[in-house]
């Protein structure tokens, strides 16, 4: 029996992408203060336009995954994807990964000594690389402190701000971070609207020299549904 | 070959609990004003220790089902929780099912003109009936209105409160879902605790007279956390 | 104190979307047996580039989504995209529904009456009218007949095929759904690749005259992640 | 302003538990080959009947929580608790914690160099010291070799057993995710039924002398819906 992979050539219909997805990883992430950070990934590697795809060839993705076990980082990305479009012999390799980022802060009495971070990343390589990282930083209400003992309760979720980003040089995900915490500082206060955040985040990280390009949504959860704004830039 | 299910009784291990679950099917339940709702509903059917079960009976809870499709009221809870316990030669039988419940509300500019609440209803027939109904009411933190149009946005997700009772008269899912939103209403503003807002709510169930019993959980969305408290009663 | 909306022209920074999301509402949508079905929808809204837009506008999406209350169909969403685009003074509008449609079928002994399909449907009006639907068809295992009554039990869940179209002329999705259930069934069986189904159903609807484009998606589940395979077309 | 917490005692309705739930905390587990393996926990902490609690206690649980920054072992979770019961003064103290645990694993082609176990620990302290471990691990239908190159591909997902145990002695994740893995394969294939699959499971923890108590659940997804069966021993 032929096998009925080696056909397509004769049949009007390409593939035009193909892959693994939604791998759950324990990974390690570059980290400021601690130099490494553990976390877990969950990822997804796919390429565009196979010549001469054959369904053997899916182990490929996950002994390139394999072979680069524990770590991720900008020169690892590069790698990865590299040796994706090469021994898939494919127009252009894509690598996406999300995962939790942990930063410890403040000891607020009443704090969790850290706090948790949606990130992802995602590269892919056709004739250049291209990186977008991208990063959900919730907003909370600031309460008041019922009974006077310093411990200043959430009043609740008000919702979140995603920033994505290209970067012209390299940027922390915690300069990132610290760079909407204090874009949602300086606003007056969350009286105002998803779209007066929206654009005052947009400003802080257009006037960033680091920062390429930038898409900034931000989402306020009212009742039973969300309001939402997003801006690009530059 | 002998069917391996109908050696059980030789051996030591028996069947606890069988049953079908995550069934998605759309139904109809009463609603106080329109008569009948259509909403979509999860439902879980399973028994308790049945005599002889054969991996064949697992199709009767699905007929059984099907042949009560379309309405769910409290009666025909019993007649199905009957047949199952019957036709599965069960010590007992159960069956929950989980919709949403959606209530027109008061106009307001800017509101939708219906809010959304999570069911749950949990029947079990072994020599009583038992029925448990819980509702899920939303706590929101009413804003400013920044712009003088009468618009009152929220000004984020509180948390919300969880409520289950067991009636000794018919309740409606409408006047559950009032007396808690009244409980909250109550409170001296949402600078309070999930403690104080939990007892308030277990005071108001406890006064009512249709109720026989009731558990109140209220959960306050913190900064990456919750807290929550919850009383049971009377 | 000046409505800071009102001042955006003024900033670098302009609003590109800006909308609600994530809208619980009951709704009816077209059924060719029952001509309406009930079901329970996500609802998204927004627009593009709106001029002047001021954080009031906001109410105008859930005033307009009101008005309709009730019905989808193809008419009425051209009308709100209408409504909204104009309302808003918006270069582009756009909707988004999400919602389980229900399939009856063949009274099979242990088959659920109805089957669940998810179904999204994406309209946009910039100069013209845009709308794609798209519908995941779950591909399960047949299984053996273990005790012979005629019951061949499911063996578990191979995937599911994501199948988004554009049409030239009006299709029903029951129609859409079974176009790809043939698709799957004329397969030599599930032994084969994502990629061979993927062009397999890429063929069944690039053959059918009243689809205009097409975007076929197949996943299959494997050990503890997904592989997958794309197409599009014509 | 008196402190509205401290009236409770003469209000009827008592507290019965409060605590904090959902913080997601990176952690580390005991791990046979390496140790100590780093993920990710999502953490519930509460207390039951606790004596004059005021809402200002909750950040103890936090506190708490902190100085254990890092590793949960047996010793740990009771330690835990200890502190718990003692500075909340409560009847009972509960530390529930899930995480992903990763075990690598034989390297097929085409394999992920690891599989994702979802695990459970629910500890807690009255008058005695509680603890009880759950994993769930998944089933997936072995599929066929098409291309001859000796990689079988999953022909999907068949369900997963999910096992929670008290144990006599001390027994690590790995053994009991061992003693689970060689109770499916003992079977005599997947065409068996759910009944039938946990009473084999239920057999063999029944026979494993570390293990002092055990439930069994099988789930087996098939057409929208999944099937189920439960064992409780000895």
């Amino acid at each position: 029996m032929r096998d009925i992979q080696n056909l397509h050539d004769d049949r009007k219909i390409n593939i035009r992408k193909v892959g693994v997805k939604t791998i759950s990883y324990p990974i390690t992430v570059l980290d400021r203060e601690k130099k490494l950070q553990h976390t877990v990934a969950t990822v997804n590697m796919y390429v565009n336009l196979p010549h001469r795809f054959k369904g053997t060839h899916m182990s490929r993705f996950v002994e390139i995954l394999n072979r680069f076990y524990g770590e991720f980082n900008l020169k690892k990305f590069h790698l990865i994807l590299e040796e994706m479009k090469q021994r898939l012999d494919a127009e252009a390799a894509h690598l996406e990964i999300e995962f939790p980022y942990f930063l410890e802060h403040r000891a607020l009495a009443g704090s969790i000594g850290t706090e948790r971070y949606e990130c992802r990343m995602h590269g892919s390589l056709q004739d250049v690389d291209d990186l977008v990282m991208e990063v959900d930083v919730p907003i909370t209400l600031p309460g008041t402190d019922p009974a006077g003992e310093g411990l200043p309760r959430s009043m609740g979720r008000w919702g979140y701000a995603r920033v994505a980003v290209r970067f012209n040089e390299f940027i922390w995900i915690e300069d990132l971070i610290s760079l909407v915490q204090q874009g949602i500082a300086g606003t007056t206060g969350l009286s105002g609207s998803v779209e007066s955040l929206c654009r005052q985040l947009g400003e802080a990280l257009g006037e960033t020299r680091a920062i390429g390009w930038f898409r900034v949504e931000v989402e306020n959860l009212a009742d039973g549904y969300s309001t939402f704004a997003s801006v690009e830039g530059p």
